[in-house]
């Protein structure tokens, strides 16, 4: 298989790592290869390394150094959060879990696995536009409830989640806040102060894949998912990856003094593609409204044709896009974010997800707009 | 901090990075960065290079490639062939996990964990060689265990273990067998169809740390620790650490084409290391026996001085070296493996682990010894 020519519009799928990280990575994968739980030298040197990389981690969003566990990803943190919170919850009187209904399948199974175990679990819904209700989740949520989880902004739509409302919701009924802000951290200002735990990933930010990290507020209990060497405060055991995190603190650090620059042109590509795509069809609708989502997320339904199909035609003239999550493709099943914002079940199967990059330019628009007009023209047969 | 120069003895914590590993990750730091997981041809490339590498992480232990579940390492393997089997196995009735007492913290710290969800759990007691013993672990195993675990060889003194026979009683009670064998796969010829569960570590055989892989054998079932986007069979969710798993793929085929070479050759230079030092100190006593020890492993223990002052010493004579487990490095608590071994609080204290590798020469041996011979020495006065 040749390497992959072309435009990429898939990076809320993953992001190319940055050149700070792989310039900061490569150390760690040559003569740097100590244990950073050893004594000795080899051992302090990666400490240190990780130590600082912690700080820049915290200092994207706002927290203490010491508030940050490092973990091997999203998934892992949202699994961490969710069962974490909810175990510990269960030791104190508390076992309500309350998710919104478009968390992304890391914070929504762990919660229908911890029903199967006896908790008491609530999903929220949405309206059209792929926003909770603060009505409904203030409804949903009781003195008994150990954790309510509200994502920064929503993987598939794009949708911008009113978390500091959903936050003080929980802070009233004494439940611990989580938000997944895995898609959030690449295009807004996540402060951490409004949660009490976050969870991050690095390769959504320019780093590496295996890398992500759990926030875990001052002050907020939650169990161990890994138990054993006792690593990062007895919540995280195992050997730190050393180069992924090394990788994750300079890719987090660029990414994020370059952000708001960054979001400005990633908003005005959108707006062409979108106004491209949109100008020269007919029944396509965009899923997620002006107000509410991010900067670099465009997600459209077309009406009468197979997204899947689409994605291969696209594919095949070089653009890499994609319908909904990269976790769920291929998946038989509709997306639970569509079916939640009440979009049939047909009407779903004609989705597709444009996610731009930094490294996204304005003839990748154009050539991307060009192709998905030609593909749907061909699904419909003209 | 300089790089740290000197002689590295501390392979059990961690190895170096192999060459073949370094240029296999490289591409999928650069410019092949998909998502395994996305169906266009950038996540088609990511996900061939997966399914090559559990190719070859299956060969190295006879194992199928659609038995091998990547993890983010061997802690993250233990704890879910642990929790895994035991939650699967409650729900068929059985409650009982059997651990040996000398288990990394991985298996140990888990199973205590189920103790406090209501498991029953009993730790199996090993000899003075800190091997199990079969008579006391069939004792421990009823027709209520859902897992019996049982390292291939033991992380600190390198006894090990007779898993063939611990994995008949298992089997002749329909409990799991599961084996941790991390430490087994760089110096043993570890065969996957011995167990229902084996774990293991990449950077302990030249491969990138922050990726393992539990090898999860056909017909047994455990339920995922990490719920999410479906990866792994639903066993492990999680965006794939591409860079990693290419890298343990590549490390793990070319250490176990070396592996019977180096280990003659090791077990050479590690008895030429306990005959110079031994031969040249007082009340040193070689914690386990001959018969039975990894062949780059030795463990000793010296009257009368503190360890943690005799790493110390090495170390500002370049010599990294440890007195157990990595993880436990700094603390207080004695090690529970020699406590097992019946190792007084107080000698425990004089323990030191010198674990070679096979970049590890004969001046590094000659230079070692006298450097381990000074220290103690000098901590003893004289």
């Amino acid at each position: 298989m040749p390497h992959a020519p072309g435009i990429y519009l898939d990076n809320a799928a993953t992001t190319p790592l940055s050149e700070p990280a792989r310039e900061a990575m490569e150390p760690f994968l040559g003569d740097r290869f100590g244990n950073a739980s050893s004594v000795h030298a080899p051992g302090r040197e990666a400490r240190k390394a990780v130590d600082e990389a912690r700080e820049r981690v915290a200092a994207a969003i706002g927290a203490r150094p010491d508030e940050v566990v490092f973990t091997s990803g999203g998934t892992e943190a949202d699994n961490l959060a969710i069962k974490g919170a909810a175990w510990h919850g269960r030791e104190q009187g508390r076992d309500g879990v309350v998710v919104s209904a478009i968390e992304h399948h890391a914070v929504l199974d762990p919660a229908r696995w911890l029903a199967r175990q006896g908790f008491r679990v609530r999903e929220v819904q949405v309206d059209s536009s792929g926003v909770v209700s603060l009505d409904a989740l203030k409804t949903a949520i009781d003195d008994r409830a150990a954790i309510v989880s509200v994502m920064w902004a929503n993987n598939e739509v794009g949708s911008v989640q009113p978390v500091a409302g959903c936050a003080a919701l929980a802070r009233d009924a004494g439940a611990v806040f989580h938000s997944d802000a895995v898609q959030g951290v690449p295009w807004l200002d996540v402060d951490a102060s409004i949660a009490g735990l976050i969870s991050l990933s690095a390769h959504k930010v320019g780093g590496p894949k295996g890398v992500g990290a759990l926030i875990v507020r001052r002050g907020v209990k939650i169990q161990a998912l890994l138990h054993g060497g006792g690593q990062e405060r007895e919540i995280r055991s195992g050997t730190y990856n050393v180069a992924g995190i090394v990788g994750f603190g300079a890719a987090v650090e660029h990414w994020i003094a370059n952000r708001a620059a960054w979001a400005d042109r990633a908003s005005a590509l959108r707006d062409r593609l979108q106004r491209r795509i949109t100008g020269a069809l007919e029944n396509v609708h965009v899923s997620t409204s002006e107000a509410t989502r991010l900067p670099n997320n465009l997600h459209l339904i077309f009406g009468g044709i197979d997204g899947e199909s689409l994605i291969l035609l696209l594919d095949a003239a070089g653009i890499a896009a994609s319908q909904g999550s990269a976790c769920s493709s291929g998946a038989a099943e509709p997306s639970h974010v569509l079916a939640a914002m009440g979009v049939s079940r047909d009407l779903a199967r004609g989705a597709l997800r444009l996610t731009l990059g930094p490294q996204t330019s304005t003839a990748d628009v154009d050539r991307a707009s060009d192709a998905v007009v030609e593909a749907v023209k061909r699904l419909r047969g003209r």
